[in-house]
């Protein structure tokens, strides 16, 4: 499979078109629909979350409820781009529409790609910039998230997110029962977290940030669970689905780090304390007794739950303002606000889902077939019960 | 420019082809064996090291010392092949010949790709696993690396690494001039540490853990200096240079986790603290003063210098075994020792700047071109000029 | 750059997403609209080509009536989506509403995607493949093609096709001056071909075919004129630019041979008679007698104009049926008729213009720079002069 | 699968890599050189084909006669590399030594890439392009395609070749039984020809031809039997076989035109005559009465035998020389010789299975997995009782 977005934040829609999806797999709009609305929910977003309730359109490759083989296009239109049409119109405009319009941006905010982008692109107004460097953009990659997910549930393969980290505020290690468990029990909480105590004080961490007109960032867990050994492979770096994974998580506007397992905790400990022992019983055939390398050897997966994490940093949109520099005039400045997120790492956490089972969904394919859902599941069933009894 | 790499750890040769490589950049091999001896060094390394005196062979794309164009072949031979000629020959043998052999593995290490790699590829003797699946593979991937980084110093673009932890030695913060500087401190380290009692701390922990019959990783960071703005992009996610330096981390050997700039210190900060602030001044054009975001916003290169860590876990290869199970006889054993490295985090040190290199060499062709060194240098010098006065 | 299509022939709409288009570069909706209605016209189409009078819509990645670099989002809009809306929905349908639709397509045509897609894809309503297959698609193609011809158009690079033979008319080699001159000879030609007689002759042809029921194909040719030395590469074979518009040519449907110059011809011909001998003077620089190889040498263009053919079978709709199985009753039956076209080789004329265009501009910007069209230009512009006194 | 190929026609050794081949596969040196071999006869082909007596090297992915799943490295030595050491080594000479060597070519050759690829990557020495350029390159792919024919067998898909014109002389059309057949027959052939009176015809041909300080082409034609219906697709245009097969052939050295099936005959006749009708039988399923089509309908093989034809222009070295320019003094001169085949179309029949092998060899794991080839054959049968009964 692969995909590709497109849409500006004012524009009048972002759509994704995705290649290689199987056919006859049931897909309706609300599969996708839900996972939007999860990625609006989450306590410390702006007004605008109100405004957009994203629905999205599926303009191709489903007919009567089921995947047809062929490319798929999801449309999410803006809701509020009735406001932009002249700002944003992709038709010619006079000069004197261009200097009554006065809203060329020429101030950079530093921790944007408004500056270095403008340098590569050459522009001088840098909404052309920002428009696309937004993290609206990921909404059309949750709504092909979700697309990965439902084919991975085909197979009973279950992903979900939950937050560990607000502002500094670390939630304690909390037991689920089953990614189904962390996926109800997150979905409760307005940030994403499971331990109940640190909820509050993550809440309250966002209030204060907003009080200061100041922002912050954190950390978001990813589990996949029912993931089959094998995917991904150690034959050649670029074939290992971990850094597959970590490539996703990295790119996910504002990310800055991306853990497998342990992560960075390995370097504290000793080998005799971070790789899993294998055992094996009749029934199940080989197992793990921990997952300290989240479900990674050699870069492809060894049968138990992916776990990654990835951290977000404080989305740089500020009330209280950085210095930075005017492009025409080249006078300093200090940097204006675009919109009013204090913390956007509980939606965050629904984008690395999203992202991360792209990866997963994708590497399925690649082992078990694309063509048709009814022979991948016959494959994927007959390897089971091959590495079952190896 | 692409490569493919090819090899086991005890077969005759590794082998790369680079494809892509700009024709007219002098080529010598002592500039990969320079860095392929860089990999060779570092305490804690097993007998193994002292055996290979890995030596690169240029067998294509080179003539006269500078590149044609046409594709590089890289072949460094394995000098203790000849030991190994009848258990990792290409050519069948009698069964005889196999039971003779009694070297076949049938107990997977915790920590190693031969479990899954077994189950993946159908092998029953994990040989077949674990001979490509060994840090082995990343002297060709340090020769790659070699050819970008002198592709890369053709622009005056240095590349430079150092060791930030060991086995939970933290080495404190120290002050650099400049990559070049950098690159001659850690040289002289045998920990390749910039802090001398960190180095000698990281010494004992190594020792340590070698008489405890165990293993410790660590913590390497990267340093790119020179990088121009603009190299990766913000249009598309998977055009994000950063999202591709993260995967050619995590697809190193081991590794578990990586950061950009600050990393997961972010999720405690707050959006104050983390951004860099715009300067300008007539003769430079536009900078930053801070470098908290390791040279990246919205996936571009802003100008600072890249600064990236990564963290290894330790090698799973024990004195210290763990519980496995035998795939054959299915009774549990504790794991079996391949090799004798106790800490393996100076070379990873070095094989982590190789694949960044690349990364970046690779996106710096993209932009100016990937035909003739000097046509991309002309490029590249337009090209900073208008940036130093955009 | 690279793109996705999507969307069905009955569905409500086909939509392109481009990436990788540089920045700066004038486009408006009536750009790519023109090359929509080059498509459309042509003699011999059948009804349907009348009720669609295809329009983009730029949705995003150009802005007020320039690109922005960031990824452009081109809808056509299906005319007659209102009259499919329940056939082609995306929404589930009841088993009810499935009996009543009586549409369900189990009779695969000859000649179609129709029976393999089937069987590929697990359809027991061929719907499913050929709304897909349908040439419609190809109306996405064109309109990707025209931004590529837009891009060409910036450095005086002109792409123009013309009608060679259609069912077996063949017209006389005719002179042009420039490919200006031939589009707009061919422009004004309802066959787009250039020899009057021919063209008479062709016409005829098509009218005794449609009042036989049958259908007739032809060969085209396309032209791109000011192409600068050295695009594609002879290092790789999978570089060759000469490759990738066999491709190219290949993929448009019913497309069933490519040429480059001379072609078939080759077989033919002494060595002395198909080389295009070099000459030399001080304004010009290098330059060659004759194009017989169209404008490639290693797979590298020459500078010469890139000249290619390929050739159309009749399409396989027809009203003198075929004989065919159903694939429910497995019952002979003789094949229904889709559509009314008997001959669309003017159209696919078009449609050859439009993935040459593509790989030739993606060849161009892979070369000269991606990001602005005023860098592109420079690094052209300067590789011109230098090519020029080589 | 992927492959890169590299090295020079009078450089140490050929070098493939390959990745991507499935385990468990067996693979001996044979398989490869006897198609190496296979390349090097032919009527017409100069001294050197008599020096070289090609021999692979597998030096990595194959253990004892058994693909092992990681990549495959193959060797091919050039023999007469001893007398090439000093005017083709990678190290840097010394100015002396340049002068000394006097072979710097200054001429391009009119019909190869000397010119264009001199100017596109900066070399004042045309030896430099030439090295690479030549048509010695398609060994590799011939090693590789071994490789492809290997893998298609384990599954009863087998690919012939033949030789259908030489220097205007076309073979009449001859039946045969099957591939296995055609093979036999053509391997009898010195000019791969199933028709003797042609044959002979040919032979003569290349003997006037050498006489006369000429060089002659032809056609050659590819045929692969046994493949399952629905390989390749038709719902993206990049993913249709058929193209990739177009880019294959028109990638090999000198080739200048691809049909399928029926080619460019198609514009001459009408669909009723084009298409191959449906028919269908309990024990065989769906099939067809004739294969006008050459096995693809929508881009996708429809279960007919795959046929593809391929035009090889005269090799442009010739005795007879044509007229170009000295690139440094800028005087015209008649083109130097470098080699003395006067035609080549036998062995490029060779290299033509190669290539075709590949695509569909990539496009068969694509469907039916690349992990091992017991597993792949699991899900191809499966597959294929489905086709049966569909």
């Amino acid at each position: 499979m692969r995909y590709l977005t497109a849409g500006e934040s004012h524009g009048p829609q972002l759509t994704a078109i995705i290649e290689g999806v199987p056919a006859g797999m049931p897909l309706i709009a609300e599969d996708i629909n839900k996972e939007l609305a999860r990625r609006q929910k989450g306590y410390g977003r702006g007004r605008r979350m109100v405004i957009e309730k994203d629905q999205v359109q599926i303009k191709s490759g489903v007919r009567h409820g089921f995947t047809t083989g062929a490319p798929l296009t999801l449309v999410i239109e803006n809701n509020d781009w009735k406001h932009w049409t002249k700002i944003m119109g992709s038709e010619p405009i006079t000069e004197e529409e261009e200097k009554e319009m006065k809203r060329v941006i020429t101030r950079p905010r530093p921790g944007h790609a408004d500056l270095n982008g403008a340098i590569k692109y050459g522009h001088r107004d840098m909404r052309n910039i920002l428009e696309r460097s937004s993290a609206r953009e990921t909404t059309a990659r949750v709504a092909v998230g979700a697309v990965a997910k439902k084919i991975l549930s085909m197979f009973n393969i279950q992903v979900g997110g939950h937050v560990l980290v607000i502002g500094g505020v670390e939630a304690k290690a909390v037991d689920y029962e089953s990614v189904e468990d962390l996926k109800a029990r997150s979905e409760q909480s307005p940030v994403r977290c499971l331990d109940p105590e640190a909820e509050k004080k993550m809440i309250e961490a966002i209030d204060q940030a907003k009080k200061n007109g100041d922002s912050i960032g954190g950390i978001v867990e990813v589990v996949v669970e029912g993931v089959p050994i094998g995917l991904g492979s150690h034959v050649h770096y670029d074939r290992k689905l971990d850094g597959k994974i970590a490539r996703a998580i990295m790119s996910i506007n504002a990310f800055k780090g991306v853990e497998i397992g342990i992560g960075f905790e390995a370097a504290y400990l000793f080998g005799s304390q971070v790789h899993d022992e294998i055992v094996w019983d009749e029934e199940n055939g080989f197992n793990r007794r921990t997952n300290r390398l989240g479900g990674f050897e050699g870069g492809m997966t060894n049968g138990m739950p992916i776990v990654v994490k990835g951290v977000m940093k404080p989305i740089p949109t500020l009330y209280k303002p950085l210095e930075s520099v005017d492009i025409e005039t080249k006078e300093p400045f200090t940097a204006s606000i675009e919109r009013s997120d204090s913390c956007a790492v509980p939606a965050a956490s629904v984008v690395a889902e999203s992202v991360v089972a792209w990866e997963v969904a994708n590497e399925f394919l690649n082992k078990f077939g694309e063509d048709r859902v009814s022979e991948i599941g016959e494959n994927y069933k007959k390897y089971m019960e091959y590495a079952r009894t190896f």
